[in-house]
């Protein structure tokens, strides 16, 4: 994979796929080659032409002869597997490209499994060689927060009826945003979103003050000053003493939820062997043994070394 | 708090609040007395109107003499807690009833501290005596499917502009819905979203099949229709084979969450306390430790006891 077979690339997903067995020591190792993308989030409620934009991104990026990953999540659609957001931008006619790779992924049940393999996916993508890596997700809620986490800028589209989503959910929109869009610009009503986000950006913004860009995605319009905005932000990161605070949480946050994903498939495949973990866990759907009860018996199970 | 103090009540909500060390041995008691009350999970995306259809619930099961517990959950505003929307049904005149108790919810970090909060919040409201619990929250994505586990009938509120949501996250709402409400169904496309969420109801249901009302919440329009649909899915899941697996899923959710999110404390105060524990950690922070290397160690000074 590091000597840039593209088939190796498409197996080790799948491991990430499968949680293969080996992933925890195979990752180890990819991870040493990561750290030269440039990951971008896009996210934003649905219909808000997130793939649009991901579109023109890449094909400004594939202008600029660079390799582009994309990463497509869907955390709602866990049927699909995601793949209606990928499948999306792959028709348009990135297809053919051998130096665009897109990768979709749906839901992966609880506790932080949507947001490990993210973070896995983009890392096999990264080492591999992508100059870039767009991760395109749907909504604002915590689950999206945790995926963007791996992103260096986080873009949050918005549209012109999106008044609603801006009211309620002022807070998370400027805790997940490093910039705004306005998407399809052209619709009534976008001046007066495009003022609200500036109030919001006014009123919350600490170092870095959160930019409003008005773009028409699919007539590509508003396309190089995003880019603009981006390579401003990129620049921003690099100076800020919060940064690396910021990256040291990042770090944190990864490393716990690789220790707590690993730690459940251990404690499932337990609860399937038989003996005692066996037993509580009859005990908890037969209801003998509540889940607070059962929980505090299997934490008694667990023993840290010294 | 068993005896109906409602001051008690409350500071066993700020114990969990502050995750307090005696939770665990309290909720396990606490959670016997629970299993009484009815949940109903009121869910969709900013601006549907759900508090104000929540409202007009409490309205109905306080003229029923029922008592009524809310809670509400914003997973997107970690700064207000999610005070923004229990205040939007407290200042709806329900204050001053001592029947009605409110409390509202925000994010609470990753790896499922929210949904863990939710589960402790609506068992104590259970355990109190609550006869009908409402939990609403915003959006459709896995944080809020998490945080419908706990209820026995989730209601997913969408609006006539809401066509590409619908479109987007089909499976999504499908996964988590019970019954569809189009709410403000007197504006322009009420039809036609009623319309494609029939559609939709017969393409994917399986033995329940989910029903779609209209409401107009603002003019107490629909409402008595949207009680009706609710009883008769309370009547289903009592007599659904499915039911009883569901309640056993669920039952190990709650387990997991409480389990790893426990995991997640304890190590995290490893990590402050020095020690091989403060070792890693300080090495994963000045990245002499890839993640991946880190939760290796990690998982390897635990054990679990045969």
């Amino acid at each position: 994979m590091l000597k840039g077979d593209k088939r190796a690339l498409a197996r080790l997903m799948t491991y990430v796929d499968n949680r293969h067995e080996d992933l925890m020591k195979i990752m180890s190792e990819v991870y040493g080659h990561a750290g030269c993308a440039y990951r971008i989030g896009i996210t934003g409620p649905p219909g808000a032409g997130k793939s649009t934009l991901v579109d023109k991104l890449i094909k400004h990026f594939r202008g600029q002869n660079k390799k582009v990953g994309v990463v497509a999540i869907d955390p709602s659609s866990p049927f699909t597997g995601g793949a209606v957001l990928g499948d999306r931008i792959r028709m348009m006619d990135h297809s053919s490209d051998e130096d665009v790779f897109i990768r979709s992924l749906g839901s992966r049940g609880s506790h932080g499994g949507l947001s490990r393999a993210t973070r896995d996916v983009v890392c096999l993508m990264d080492a591999f060689g992508f100059d870039t890596i767009l991760i395109e997700t749907v909504g604002v809620g915590q689950t999206e927060l945790d995926i963007m986490a791996v992103a260096h800028s986080t873009v949050v589209v918005l549209v012109p009826e999106a008044g609603d989503t801006i009211q309620t959910m002022k807070a998370g929109l400027m805790e997940i945003a490093d910039i705004f869009v306005v998407n399809k610009a052209d619709r009534e009503g976008a001046d007066r979103i495009y003022g609200e986000l500036l109030t919001l950006s006014d009123m919350y913004s600490s170092r870095w003050k959160v930019p409003v860009v008005k773009t028409e995605a699919v007539n590509s319009k508003g396309i190089v000053e995003l880019l603009r905005v981006l390579s401003n932000h990129a620049e921003f990161m690099k100076g800020n003493p919060d940064s690396h605070e910021h990256a040291q949480k990042i770090l944190e946050e990864e490393c716990l939820d690789i220790f707590l994903s690993e730690v459940h498939s251990s404690l499932a495949s337990r609860f399937k062997k038989g003996g005692a973990y066996n037993t509580i866990h009859a005990g908890l759907v037969d209801r003998h043994v509540n889940p607070y009860r059962a929980a505090g018996e299997l934490l008694g199970r667990l023993q840290w070394k010294k």
